[in-house]
């Protein structure tokens, strides 16, 4: 007589990022039940949400369904659901499923990778007047601020009007901010310029605001100062050691008492943990850091919680920075400990960040990068970059689609996405509300 | 001495869909100076709206921007603004901008094609609980429904649950509602199925709802019965002759005493003149058949007012069906118009509408059609519907794109758009609300 089998090891885990994503695949062939739950139905590939937000490429290139991501993986399930809650000790999640239903999640090992938000520093109210880039209602949102600024332009019947129209702000010097600030030049120096009668587009005006000394503070020290360089030639106006102390619908004050005009800004200046950080931090006795990550233990697990694993954005790791492949690497790395464990090998392994290097697209046809130690830029840069990204893309068919619009958008003066929405994230304030 | 020109003759277009951009394009070599002024940034092709309402076609495909449409007709400039009222006597539309503010636009003469919206018959409050298909945000919410219902059928914990969010019904037998029905059921019997593991989305249950004797009512009888046949052998479950009386959060009432069960309703049953076919009637002194439509003169003017054209949807004129290419051909006709005055011809001719005949698609691979009084249906049927849409839609890069996706959807069992969106619009009535 043969014994029943134990019931298969469940590992739960929050969030489709790429950390999320990449520790379910990890697991394909473990001997394991894998739960998904996002309160999204898809992935969202960050790293080109900006070409999204201006019409470059579609919402479903960057944003495949988890669902078809995971169709072929049998041992996994995908589950459309808001985590609010974490009871450690019973060992169960609580969810909301979309009609407000509570659901409860158990399991045998949690991985949370639940991402980060946009951080306005202290300046929640800003959010309004300035839109961030994290997720697809974001970047939908700055695609109908930023063409809706061009109609307006048009529309305007003063000079100083028009102009006012035109100038545009993205707050934050990293590879975002440098990226959208580079875009935003583009649409308006190429794309957009037959397409309007009353106004040259090419008189728009793009600010770049860093608070810090220099834009890209991340990259080795000569790509920074060209890149400064190649965002200048672009038109852009890069103002560094500049944080912003004030917005209003004009534009943004300077902590150096200088002012940027700018009808419509972009914030690209930071993020924090996601909410439910802290939640966990408060169900396992933990604590966050002053950005909302989790404190973990170097194998990426919560104190006295071996079962409990945080990563990604959410996790604070010295050395670790807040990237696509670093979220990666802990994902596999915390698939890794799951099948170690079940193999009987429990002894904690520590994570280990490998530095892949760093990429940001300046423009048009201009990049900027490092690898293991050799910086690049230029057309050369570029290559490296789409190369990379294509490689990091979910799906054959989102590739192909990627690639085509890319060297569409090169050789064409067009871009194919530019629906300005009607939704009320959409909406412009006002004149009465906006400037009273 | 050379004497100074005339001023140009200004030509106002209200409304950038079939009838006012053909208008526009078909004056592209007479000495006007056109305005097409437009309350979204875009054109959008109706016919295909409904692949964008299930997750195979991307908004920028079928919804070009204006502007780019227009870009190397020197004699067009487009505005983005809301058309609010008509003062005839003065020449002068009234309008808004985007931030409110009001704009007057002069004319000599003024075509006005501002389309058609739902008709829920009578019903607004049943809007929230069945989305049409008029607009880009239609279309993004029908798919979040449609997508959000399997989700929800996935965490569904008890057998009845599951299959209430299985069951789907479209209301209305026309071309958008066949098309429809035909697609969910293509989506739930194909597409979806290997993306779930706790149900079967080849058990959901599609029920088309038309309140005539027939589907198709405009179509050759034997075409009616093949496309109801079709249909039926898809899973489609017809019901004619059924007009609905009521709707709730779990079905539909019908006029038979039966009843629809169905949490997820798609409204697909009939259309009534944009609201500003009133305004311009009242203006004008003239009257808006039961539809809202506007009575015009056989040559498409007003009565007593010859430099004021109404085309398309919204006009009233025996014999000319709401479908894009009668719309197409007013546009046409009105630009004509328009320059045989100015070539000093100023007697009217009247408009003559050409019927080429009508098509639908019916699932994946068939469709119907009829043309000059031949009928043709299956797939050779199918291949004449996607050359004619191609045929007509704008641009090259989206007639390539939109032909690679067909292709990719018949061969892959794949669609590449399928986020289910975030915004008010999207969300799900709670449990509470829909079910008290």
């Amino acid at each position: 007589m043969r014994q029943n089998p134990d019931p298969p090891h469940r590992v739960l885990i929050v969030g489709g990022g790429f950390g999320g994503l990449y520790a379910a695949k990890a697991l394909r062939r473990a001997p394991v039940e894998i739960t998904l739950v996002d309160r999204a139905n898809h992935h969202l590939f960050q790293p080109l949400l900006y070409q999204v937000s201006t019409g470059m490429l579609t919402e479903g290139e960057v944003a495949p369904p988890l669902r078809g991501v995971l169709r072929r993986q049998a041992n996994a399930r995908v589950l459309l659901a808001e985590v609010t809650g974490f009871d450690l000790d019973a060992r169960a999640v609580a969810a909301r499923a979309p009609d407000g239903q509570a659901l409860a999640l158990g399991y045998d090992t949690l991985i949370v990778a639940a991402g980060a938000t946009t951080d306005y520093v202290g300046h929640e109210d800003w959010a309004p007047l300035a839109p961030s880039l994290k997720s697809l209602d974001d970047a939908r949102a700055v695609r109908s601020r930023v063409l809706r600024a061009f109609e307006m332009a048009e529309l305007a019947t003063g000079a100083a009007e028009r102009e006012a129209w035109l100038r545009f702000a993205v707050v934050g010097g990293g590879p975002t901010g440098i990226e959208l600030a580079g875009q935003v030049a583009a649409l308006a120096r190429r794309t957009l310029r037959p397409d309007y009668r009353a106004i040259d587009t090419a008189t728009a005006s793009v600010a770049l605001v860093e608070a810090g000394p220099q834009v890209l503070a991340e990259f080795p020290e000569p790509l920074r100062d060209r890149a400064a360089r190649d965002l200048g030639r672009l038109g852009v106006d890069v103002r560094t050691g500049a944080a912003a102390t004030g917005l209003d619908a004009e534009g943004l004050e300077l902590e150096t008492g200088e002012r940027v005009e700018a009808r419509t800004v972009i914030w690209a200046a930071g993020v924090k943990a996601s909410p439910l950080a802290a939640r966990l931090a408060e169900a396992a006795g933990t604590r966050v850091d002053r950005r909302g990550r989790l404190e973990v233990e170097p194998d990426l697990t919560l104190a006295g919680r071996p079962e409990v694993l945080a990563i990604g954005d959410m996790a604070a790791l010295d050395g670790v920075p807040g990237v696509a492949p670093a979220a990666m690497q802990q994902g596999r790395h915390a698939a890794r400990t799951v099948r170690r464990r079940l193999a009987g090998r429990p002894e904690p392994r520590p994570f280990r960040y490998l530095d892949k290097g760093r990429l940001a697209v300046i423009g048009r046809h201009r990049a900027v990068g490092s690898a293991f130690g050799i910086r690049f830029s230029g057309l050369l840069a570029l290559l490296v970059w789409a190369v990379v990204h294509v490689r990091y893309l979910i799906g054959w068919g989102n590739r192909l689609v990627t690639v085509t619009r890319w060297l569409w958008t090169m050789l064409a003066r067009d871009r194919a996405e530019r629906v300005i929405g009607s939704g009320p994230a959409h909406a412009l304030p006002t004149a009465a509300e906006a400037r009273p």
